[in-house]
């Protein structure tokens, strides 16, 4: 079997009202799950900025030099706060102007009279960028070099994130597999350190608390690109349990 | 009346769970909501970074330089994925060790029979420290130099924040109006505009779009330090919505 290689992304979530906690961001989880289980590529850093352009610039061009892909959230709209696309250009140093295509696409979209300023302004982007196409709403996204913009509202963003997958390629799924127990993390974690050391290289094991039906409990995810490493942890996480008669959580 | 300063923070969400988009993360809009209300502290970045030492080293010194204070959620468990104290001390070299408060408060709690080395790696932390006390789990969080380590159960995390109020600083709160209207971005998009540019230096607006009661609308909001900037903002924008004939949606 060919082997796949690593492919990974950053998340650039630009919008004031997510800082200032106005707004619970949803868009993070979604891209995440999307271009591990579409495109084997894993999500390795995540930020939040503000609409200040001179940010946005400094961001750009740091996390697309530093993974192989870049997905920026929120900012393609037609208000003054919209900046995004203006400071990608500037960021790559390419002219910020209508893109005719995204120009006709929104000019047939809300048809010639009704196309105003604000409306023209979402056909203003990096004037080398190629569109991603929005089924819902029109306004395309983009792609300019490494960095892909989509819009901030996460049903319009959802419609279109199928469409970005023509430009990506494509990397090892993780596998994940989730053993829900009913104990507490300081009673497992010896032995969940020693596997762990023991897969150090193949496998990641995390250990998240919870609680439910009224009692604490740890959910173990292991997570690898390898589905027999991970078959090999699951065997040794339930000798554990068996071990020390730790009850499973059964969903 | 005494002009305060400007005091800002940045979230460093430390964890592969919310990376992966198996967890969605509450615990942003949380602090930077209680921080604003309650400490006039604005949260001007956020990062989601893995598990790995470097990289939250990397992150430690970088933010602990460029803001007022870090927030750091996740990774102070007693499992071997909790690296977020011995991370700190490593960034700031100072000692990693038992810290002898947060041991006695950890023996207290469990009994000594019950106080298992899981448990006691949760009295492992820069020993320079202080505490942040903890009044449902009892491990406690910590402020090493300018730099806040919570719990990422959002639950914990919650039940101690007001714990942290001792230790930082003042700034001025920053108020917020929001105006939910029925109708497009668009529409408004050059008045906003022009308003957003006139109060500039005082009021940050920002257009969003919603989806309500099945139809399309936009909610400005206005956000200031200065509530008297902030009422001439919003009689202009109530202005702008009497010329254009807008519906406003009454919550």
């Amino acid at each position: 079997m060919r082997k796949k290689k690593k492919v990974n992304a950053a998340i650039l979530i630009i919008g004031n009202e997510i800082l200032s906690g106005r707004t619970q961001d949803k868009n993070i989880v979604f891209i995440s799950n999307w271009l591990n289980k579409n495109c084997g590529i894993t999500v390795s850093e995540a930020r939040i900025i503000p609409d200040v352009e001179k940010i946005i610039v400094k961001n750009i061009l740091l996390l697309s030099k530093s993974f192989n892909y870049v997905f920026t959230t929120g900012g393609i709209g037609p208000t003054h706060d919209d900046i995004t696309a203006k400071s990608i250009a500037k960021a790559f140093k390419v002219k910020y102007s209508y893109h005719s295509e995204a120009y006709k696409i929104l000019e047939r979209y809300y048809g010639k009279k009704k196309f105003n300023d604000g409306r023209k302004k979402m056909a203003k982007m990096p004037t080398t960028a190629k569109l991603i196409y929005n089924p819902s709403s029109a306004a395309p996204g983009f792609i300019t070099k490494n960095v892909i913009s989509l819009p901030g509202v996460p049903s319009i963003l959802n419609s279109m994130i199928d469409n970005c997958k023509k430009y990506l390629i494509k990397g090892s799924m993780v596998h994940s597999t989730t053993l829900n127990l009913f104990t507490v993390e300081s009673n497992i974690s010896k032995k969940l350190g020693e596997i762990q050391k023991k897969y150090k290289s193949s496998v990641e094991i995390g250990s998240y608390p919870f609680f439910r039906l009224g009692k604490i409990g740890v959910s173990v995810v292991s997570r690898s690109t390898s589905q027999t490493k991970l078959n090999k942890v699951n065997k040794e996480l339930l000798d554990l349990v068996k071990v020390k008669k730790i009850k499973i959580l059964k969903i």
